[in-house]
């Protein structure tokens, strides 16, 4: 029976701000991203998402993000090397916290936003990473975009990977992903992005942008925790996925 | 033969701005509290502060503040216990990062300034600070001051504990020290600090403002790393306990 | 005709997090006390807010705070005069920066949740705001909580005041606010609190707790802007108010 | 008799950091750029610094920046020009207070590290800023590079501007700066750094990398604050530049 990993960014509340139905997608996801405090979350959203996670049996992961409260992470900055690798393992160290307190086991790390897409494309930045999850605990899968430079820094220093794809983006015919700037970037139609999925899940392939067939291996799909619709959107894909024979498991679960 | 702990805040650079004397004084102390980036310290402030401490072989604790970087946690602010506890958590989590990523042991967490002084008086803040400490790893050694709250909290959930004293301020006929407001409440002196320290260390008694002798078990001395002759007057109370016939070591060191 | 301010709290999103009906709620308030920073707020929401404002043709004011993004500047700390003095002018002219370019006119002052509280009670800090207001401009209108340490200092400098109740909350025999922690503190029930509006807007007057009428000089009254039902509350005030002869103004307006 | 200003980054302490020879750097310089709690500063230290700006009869200005505390502005970000435009009226907003409480006069703007960098090269950041130094008040200066994009912005808006040359770093051949980090970027030497300024400042002319002589003309001279030498070296330019017949004031001072 194939399987596959469906992985939604949580604990994105800050303070008195709430953000995301995260009871709901938690009944709904095999791996849970948690914010760090560094674009979302405080150590009490932490340990309260962590209690969740732990409630639905959903493996949780680290979600590290450049130091940007007010740009929610999503703005690149100029780091270095250095940095990257402190602040990776700064916020791996503050949710294994909760996790340990929790009497569970922290299972992936996952960059956030602007970190994402930098490491997807400068390997000195992703072996930063890397560096930083091999540090902490060899075992500690790294989740990183398809064909990205975060998924070679992995794989590398022999850390497991998961593989990322989207549902509910367009690709290209060279397997990367439509600029989100460009017209039809999104599938905001929820059957074509459940299509896409199954597509992704069940045969390893995604249709391009320009029609074309293309071999997309992912281990995990990333479903968007905000938006109006993102539960129901969620909830509509697990079913669909499942109803196509996928088993949702995370990534290394029994 | 009679030991003493010689503990100091390091780490407590923040950015682009420097503080403290922390190589030359981790040539004289045994434990180290390192800023935890609640009242100073970044990430790779901490990693570097961890790493000298390996280097020099001194005991190493996570030195918890309030989130405060603005008032270097000096400030006193209505927090609850629950994010007391949470924060004590997230920050010891994210020092062990780097202490762990060395190769190195997390030996105990110190709760910094104004959350020091309300820890020390305000048993259900102590309270949540222990059991964070506890949930984290009941081997930790949680400091606090001479017959504190957070000392009894401790000792209430079984954790290894070191009872610290001052050598540099002014004790009461109670035990308790004087105000820092209150004038020659700073032993400004530094053979009158170091008698001091002697007394403690070796004879568990210290003379008070009123110049009674008075009992004080202290299994730790905290050095103060800021002002212009830190790292003198350390060298002058090493030297001088050393003398005296006393082992410079970590509490639960061999 | 008697006239009464309603003003109430805006401004209050951070970065990628919403909070309030801001937009709904202008259309009911004749003074908005916008966020600057410290608990809530960031440049491009405070812009954005202001232009609202603006647009609706409502008294703008600089809603003051601790720093505490964190805590929403809902935790009182232990700061000196010095620092309030110097945060309350830092959060007046970094709103007045967007009111100036915006071509329209600061009104007024009014410190934020534990700010608000410690000025109420500390005639210290609130010599400290009032003179930051009275420095910046004399002709700032300062609020207070009717009665309180801030009103009197506003008046001691000679700045013109607007003592601010509550219609949703229970007054006591001496005029003061039944703590909220008790029971009946806040008025939940849309009614009460309506009548107690008109009772202090028209009368001067409200009963309190134990059943006694209490003479109460109110210039604002205070429409909280969160809480799912606070729109229609405000709205149902206003008309209230309205019916009852009471005309909506900001104090001072023409 | 030809003029030059000569400006230096001040204020640029945080809570319990200090940074820079402030007080020494004033009485050498015709204009202070103070740090507005983005990259450095923090209320009670930019009432401090006005204050001593202000004693010593220098022109005040605002050193806008990235909200970066831990990278102290440096690390260049993906900022929109909303983002930038609304930054720079906060912070000039901000620091306008102190100078307004203190009865002084704001005279202008200077984006710092990273962001001067980037109004530097990017014209739409560029109008941003000018915009919202304009929409403040148009009689405000403009700092920025010589032949940048900043500089052209402020001109386009009607606005008063001043084109910063550095007595310490080399040009090419034209008219840019040698990027920091190729070797011989930096002139060490101060007799070098001196001669360079006063080519500047008198011939309007520098010698570039290749030997040959470049045009270049320039309104201020920045002065580095940082650096074990700072202020010897401000002292022997300051002393070189009025020997060699300069009158050192602020741009638009009588």
């Amino acid at each position: 029976m194939k399987r596959i990993d469906l992985n939604c960014d949580l604990g994105e509340s800050f303070g008195a701000w709430r953000m995301g139905e995260d009871a709901a997608l938690l009944a709904l996801v095999s791996s849970a991203n948690i914010a760090c405090g560094f674009h979302a979350g405080d150590p009490a959203i932490m340990q309260h998402t962590v209690a969740l996670a732990v409630a639905h049996d959903v493996a949780i992961g680290a979600h590290v993000s450049l130091p940007d409260l007010q740009g929610f992470g999503r703005r690149e900055m100029s780091v270095s090397a250095d940095e990257v690798h402190a602040m990776t393992l700064y916020q791996i160290g503050a949710l294994q916290a909760f996790v340990r307190a929790a009497g569970a086991r922290l299972a992936h790390v996952k960059p956030h936003g602007a970190l994402y897409n930098m490491a997807a494309r400068d390997r000195t930045l992703a072996d930063a990473i890397a560096r930083a999850v091999h540090a902490f605990d060899p075992q500690l899968r790294l989740f990183g975009l398809v064909g990205s430079a975060l998924i070679d820094a992995g794989k590398a220093l022999g850390l497991p990977v998961a593989a990322e794809a989207f549902a509910d983006r367009r690709y290209l015919a060279d397997g990367s992903l439509q600029p989100r700037r460009e017209p039809g970037a999104v599938l905001d139609d929820a059957d074509l992005a459940t299509a896409q999925a199954i597509g992704i899940a069940r045969d390893g392939t995604v249709k391009a942008a320009n029609g074309q067939p293309v071999t997309l291996h992912a281990d995990t799909l990333c479903l968007h925790g905000d938006g109006a619709h993102a539960v129901s959107l969620a909830r509509q894909l697990r079913t669909a996925l499942e109803s196509a024979g996928l088993r949702i498991a995370a990534p290394g679960a029994a």
